[in-house]
This record gives C-alpha cells, sequence and structure tokens, in this order.
C-alpha cells in the first residue's frame, strides 16, 4: 500500500542496494547509501542536509550510510554525515541529526531526537521520544526508555558540551535525566524519573532526585517470584545475540 | 484552504460516510470505515499498516473505524486494527498503534504516542505528549496531562507486558510515570512529575517520588476561595454529559 | 536540494518578501507575511488556520508575520494570529498555535509544542520538545530546556487558565515543571526535573520536587575552576546582543 513510486524523489548520486523499497512521498538526498533489503517506509527524509547548506553555495551533502536490512519507519529525518549498522530500525518521526554512529541490530522508537556527535555500540534500544543531547557516548546493549534527556552542558548556558557515558548493558528508566559528564558503568538500572548527578558505578540500581543508590541490581527481587532478574541478559535475549544459546554460554564463548 | 483534493489518496475498501472532508495529502488505506460528518486534515495516514505487512506478501490491511462526528487534525497516523467513538479529536501529529480502542467523546492531543493494545472509555481527554504503553486500561473521564507515561515491564527488559488500569474521573498531572500493573481508583489526583509505584485508593491526592498519599482530594481547598474543587465534576462540565443540568443530578438521573 | 518549487502552495494573499526561500511540499496559507531573506524550509505549514475554520463557512484567515531573516525547518506547523520578530529559527516538527507573540533573535527547539496566547521577549532559546501551556508570559534571554512544561491549570480540570511569568535571564533546565500562575524571577536557576510550586526570588537556585532555595546563583561555584558561572552573562555571549562588548558594557550602555 505505500510503495507506489508516487512522489519519491532520489538524488542521483544516491547509492541504492538490492531489493530496497522506498515508500511514496520519501526524498533520499545526495550521497545517500542505502544497504540491500532495507525499507525506508513512506514521507521520510534521508540525507538532510546539514546547518552549512543553508548559506554555503558550494555546499556538498556528506555521505548517509544506512546499512542492509534496516527499517525506517515513516516521517523520519535522518541527517546526513550519519552512520547506522545493519538491523537499524526506527519507529515513526526520528529525528537524527549529523556525526551520528549507530552500531548494528539498534533501534530508535518514535519522536526519538537524537541531536548529533553521539555513538551507541550494538544493540541499543531507544524506546519513544528519548532525546540524546550531542556528545553523549553510550555502549552495547543498553535500554533507554521514553522521555530520557542526556544532557550536556553543565552550566547553562555554556559553552561545553560533554555529553554523558553509558555502559554496556545498563537500563535507564522512563523520565530520567542524566547530567553532563556523568559516567554510568555496566549492568546499571536507573530508576523513573531520576535526576543522575554523579558517577554510577557497575550493576547498581540508583532512584530518586538526585539520583541515590538503593542497592546491587543481582539484589533486587521480583515480586511475583522471588527471583532476581538481573543481570538482565540471563533472564531476557529477544532479539540479542546470546537468543538461541543463552547469556552466560554466549559470554563464555566469546571469552 | 486545506481541502482541495490535492493529492489524497484513498483506498478503493475505505467507506467514507456522508459529508466527510479528507484533507490534502491525506492517505486512507484498505478497509478504513469513516462515519459521517468527520473531517481529517490534511497530511494525515489512516488505517495506517501494521507491522506483519513488511514481511507478508499476502498482508491484508484489519479494519479501522472513525466514528462520525470525529475532528483527526493533521499530519497524525492512526494504524489499522483500531476503533474510535463518536466525536473524536486529535491534535496534529498524534501516532495511534493497533488493536486502541476508544470510547466516544475522547480527544488526544498534539505528539501523544499510543503504543496499542490499551482501551479507552469515554470522556477521556489526553493533552500533549502523553505515553501510553501497550496494556493499558483508562476508565471514564479520566484525563492525562503532557508527557505523562504509563508504563508496562516491571523490571526492564523483560517480556512481561502488563500496563496500569486507571479508574474514573482520575487526573494525572503533568510528567507522572505510572509503573506496570499497577491500579489507580476512582477520582485521584496525581501531582506533577510524581512516580506511582502503588496502588492508589480512590479519591486519593498523591504526589512525589515515589508517590505518596497527601490527603483526600475533598479536603484540598482552593487557594483562590477556601473551597474544595473536587470531586472536579461538581465544578467543572465543559464537554461533559452532565454539562446542562448538573453532575450530582446526572449522576441520580444514571442511577 | 530542498529548493524545487516542487508541491509549493502558496496563497495569493500572502504577502512574500525579497530572497525568500520556500521548500518543497510547504503550504503557505492565507494572509501570510513574510519577510525579507527569510527561509521556509520543505513541508512545513505557515499560517495554519485556527479551530473557527473547521465550523465557519466565513472563515477569514487571520495574518501571520515572520520577519525577515528567519529560518524555519522542515515539518514545521505554525498557526495563523501569531507573529515573529526577526531573525526568528526552528527546528523540525515544531507546533506553535495561534496568539503567540515573540519578539527578536529568539529559538524554537524540534518538538516543541506551544499551545498559543503567549508571549516571548527577544533572545529567548527554547530548546528540544518544550511545552508552554496557553497564557504564558516570558522575558528576554531566557533559556528553557527539554521537556520542559509551563502549565495554566492550578486544580485540573478548572475553567481557569493563567501561566506563568518568567523574567529575564532566567534559565529553566530539563524536564521541569512550572504551576500555572508562578512568578520566576530575573537570573534564577531552576535543577533538572524540578516542580516549580512557589513564586522564585531573583537570582534564585532551586531545585527538587517541590524545589526548593538552595542558594544564590551568585554562590554557585564551576566544578573545573571554583569560579562562578553566574550571572551567566557575564560568561556566556553567544548569539546575544553584548556578544562583541561584554555583558556589564553592555548593560552600562543600556542604562
Amino acid at each position: 500500500m505505500k510503495f507506489n513510486n508516487r512522489n519519491v524523489q532520489i538524488s542521483n548520486s544516491a547509492i541504492i542496494g538490492d531489493n530496497v523499497r522506498i515508500g511514496d512521498d520519501t526524498v533520499i538526498y545526495d550521497n545517500v547509501i542505502i544497504g540491500d533489503n532495507t525499507i525506508i517506509a513512506n514521507n521520510c527524509i534521508i540525507g538532510e542536509p546539514v546547518n552549512d547548506y543553508y548559506s554555503n553555495v558550494n555546499y556538498k551533502n556528506p555521505e548517509t550510510i544506512i546499512s542492509k536490512n534496516s527499517l525506517i519507519r515513516s516521517h523520519s529525518i535522518i541527517y546526513a554525515d550519519s552512520k547506522f549498522g545493519e538491523n537499524f530500525s526506527t519507529g515513526h518521526r526520528v529525528t537524527i541529526r549529523e556525526k551520528t554512529i549507530f552500531g548494528e541490530n539498534c533501534r530508535v522508537g518514535t519522536l526519538s531526537d537524537i541531536q548529533g556527535y553521539s555513538d551507541f555500540g550494538d544493540y541499543c534500544w531507544l524506546h519513544s521520544n528519548v532525546h540524546i543531547g550531542q556528545q553523549s557516548k553510550i555502549g552495547n546493549y543498553v535500554f533507554i526508555y521514553p522521555y530520557v534527556v542526556l544532557t550536556n552542558d553543565p552550566h547553562p548556558p555554556s559553552n561545553i558540551c560533554k555529553g554523558p557515558t553509558i555502559g554496556d548493558y545498563s537500563q535507564i528508566a522512563v523520565g530520567t535525566v542524566v547530567l553532563p559528564d556523568i559516567s554510568i558503568g555496566e549492568h546499571v538500572l536507573i530508576g523513573a524519573n531520576s535526576v543522575v548527578t554523579r558517577n554510577i558505578d557497575d550493576y547498581s540500581l540508583v532512584t530518586g532526585n538526585p539520583a541515590k543508590r538503593i542497592k546491587d541490581v543481582r539484589d533486587l527481587k521480583s515480586k511475583k517470584n522471588g527471583e532476581s532478574h538481573y543481570p538482565w541478559p540471563e533472564n531476557f535475549s529477544r532479539g540479542m545475540p546470546w537468543e538461541n544459546i543463552g547469556y552466560n554460554k554466549w559470554l563464555n564463548k566469546n571469552d
């Protein structure tokens, strides 16, 4: 229903892989590279020109790379000078600015706003309406939930721009604000609406404003069955690389 | 100004009522039913195909029902397999996914993101930028304010998905997060930026992170006149079914 | 790349200045005035008809004024009956409703939602996803960060609508909610995820839910160099009118 070649605009300098489907009313600007088997849904803009475009008459659009097997849902805007690994997917109305790099198997939810100049590892899942300030660095297997904001200005307004660093396997619950230049360890769990003002050690559960350490996540027991859910990879594998062999076997295999 | 039949795409299988106006650049996909006197503004997508569409060559779009006297403002995306009662209205850029059911006389504000698999009663008003996680159940006359999130995963990430339940007449103020599987009673008032971690009794005012009960809403006095505003239906009737006869008479009539 | 006159719709009653560029798929409705050297990017709607349009057959679109040297980024919706001073700029997908007045040199970030009936001074910078309720009054040199909400209903739902007032030079950090009818002084700094429930004196640093005064902002020292960053205009001038001469000289000159 969406792929009728109606009002699709593709730059002559774009390189489109095999078996790519591009939805109606989508625009692909200059120097975009799209990998095989990728779907760009309707009303998207891929390779959005960066700011310089509005003032520089000799503007040349930087390269944008969307790798194979990706799915960009409708009304998303992806700036030029960004790169996405295989199996990337987005919700609707995502905005991703220049100098954003995603690893493989990442997801970005509806309305998320990635301000650019940020790196993500593999298997990062950003849910709806996540705001990633510039100069953020996110590891692998990191899940970020709605309305989380990663900030980068320690005393606003200033000319300093230092985003947070988030370690592998960490979970940032809804509505949390992470202050600039903060380092969050691995396997951390941050509760809803927290304000993270200090560096957080591995395996910490923190909550509140300002966020305080409650306990080790491994000591957090499920209300339902009294068992520990964390480290979560031991209990959740859907879409993860350990899906078929289990986390501990997978870890050992990769050692 | 908006209804010039310019680039309007309507599936042959859509059923369009009498006196329906459809704005420029709007797409109506297969098996959409639109009731009489409804307005779908410009740049909307109604009956957005569900995920299966991207992989199933025999995909058939499920039914989408927008009832009579509704107004869908521009740039909204409403998925197939959803149903909306009479007098439904939205702001701009609303996203509503499949298996969402709304009763009559409901409103959904600009940028709200309803993840689907959720039920709403009658006369629910969602303001701008409300996020409703899957498996939520909302009663009648419920008002939800901007940046509220209803969550559904008790220890993220997991495969459990149990949204909250919200009773009739309750008010959820801006920025509040309701944790999964929580039950909020009737006539409850939840203060701004709260995190609701426990079930809430009828007529409670709760605030904070974690949210704590402050008092009975009926004991909350207005700073202006020292009178109680709650239960709010006794003092607010605009657009409500008791608008012309008063809440108490209306209640008695319905007994 | 964006300015190909493709599917651009401009009302005959619009007045377009010299050297204005209008992007593909943009609509300019009746009675819009656009100043010289302004750029309206692609997929925008300028002069969106107000509510009355849907019901009044004799509807006449009120005037919309976008002044010279402005840049409206793609997918933004600006309602009729609004006015913007020179050098106005927006991110993507901004929604600004009727009876909004901005002074000169203001910026509004991606996804911000301005509900109308509000006034802004000069040099206001709203970052991404700011929500401004109706009847708000914002001074000059005010910075508002993502997911801030200015509210206007003291005991929801009611028919009272009184937004906050924010004084010159104040900074409202991410995720903060300002309650209705609150007056925030000048040079105030409000920390992340705060809930502002009382009037705030000039030069106060406040944080928390409910927000409490921590100290005078002039006593807040940088962790890096032990120096005070506030009043911030003494240490930040990019884009400000004191950029070339310094804040104190500029202040004296204007006395």
